[in-house]
């Protein structure tokens, strides 16, 4: 729907950056309400993320473990990664690169499963979710981010489930992932 | 797991409020790698929030239907809403008041589902996820708040998969939400 067509539609009449940082930017904006109030939004600015579901031939799914600073905790999460400034819009390829750097594998077999906004409220952040199946070792690992330490760990449906319990696995795209997973077997 | 215990920890140095908002502040960490090599983290910090699931009698899901400034469109969404500073732990209780405001209705059957941080990469954003059954209308709706538009509707499940290909149900505690409805329905 255009904006000009919404009922809810909001005119931003002033904006101004508030932090500018490597992973993300931050704007207060001035806009106008549909009843004609001023009201002030604030919003995170994110170049976006692709997240990777892996199968492997034996009915697991790859999952990297890593610290997490803003939750002060060791995660599980399926592979996943943003998209550079400089990328181009084939996020097919951004997904391939990632899960080169993070499990050392690669796939001809990569399918666009869904797509979502993380946090509608405050920020633009879309993270683009794929399939990956047929999964193969890469012969030339390319090297993590230099800030980056991880473990990769193969996990059955139950052990997945059993580190949802354990709040280990606990964030939105590797929630979405087994909850796919199980979807998956359940139609199965 | 005890930070004391992990591999992958990450020891904070430094810590600096750049941006101090309504709905989020900024921090920008200094921490020493496992590695002991030094690095920068950007961190939002967020108070969480509740996200609803709600069923209607006849087998429908509750959607509000507003204008989200980041994306600049309108979305379907679950209601939710952000927990306030000043709120005790009872997030059922936030739940039944996101309900009674954005959709007028409230329930005795409340039951929690899941819950994920939306961006673990530099959130500490938490969402928990309730399902709500046997739904009833509210007597004394609690008003919106001022800066809140938005328009409440039901949708079958297709309808609800056809606004996900249209990319208006875009978030992921909505997605989320549809995908676990398909789930119940493919065990049933």
């Amino acid at each position: 729907m255009d904006k000009e067509d919404s009922r809810y539609y909001e005119e931003v009449v002033a904006s101004k950056r508030m932090f500018g940082g490597k992973i993300f930017d931050v704007d207060v904006e001035q806009v106008i309400l549909p009843n004609g109030v001023p009201a002030i939004r604030e919003l995170v600015r994110h170049h976006g993320a692709v997240g990777i579901i892996p199968f492997t031939d034996d009915g697991k799914m790859v999952f990297v473990r890593q610290w997490r600073e803003p939750m002060e905790q060791e995660t599980l999460e399926v592979p996943a990664g943003k998209i550079d400034q400089d990328e181009g819009s084939d996020l097919k390829e951004v997904a391939l690169r990632e899960m080169n750097e993070e499990l050392g594998m690669t796939t001809d077999q990569l399918d666009e499963v869904t797509s979502f906004y993380s946090s509608p409220g405050y920020s633009d952040e879309k993270i683009t979710m794929f399939r990956a199946d047929n999964l193969k070792e890469v012969e030339n690992k390319r090297p993590l981010d230099p800030d980056e330490f991880l473990n990769v760990e193969k996990l059955t449906l139950d052990e997945a489930k059993e580190q949802i319990k354990a709040g280990v696995i606990c964030d939105a795209k590797s929630i979405y992932s087994v909850t796919y997973w199980e979807l998956m077997n359940a139609k199965a």
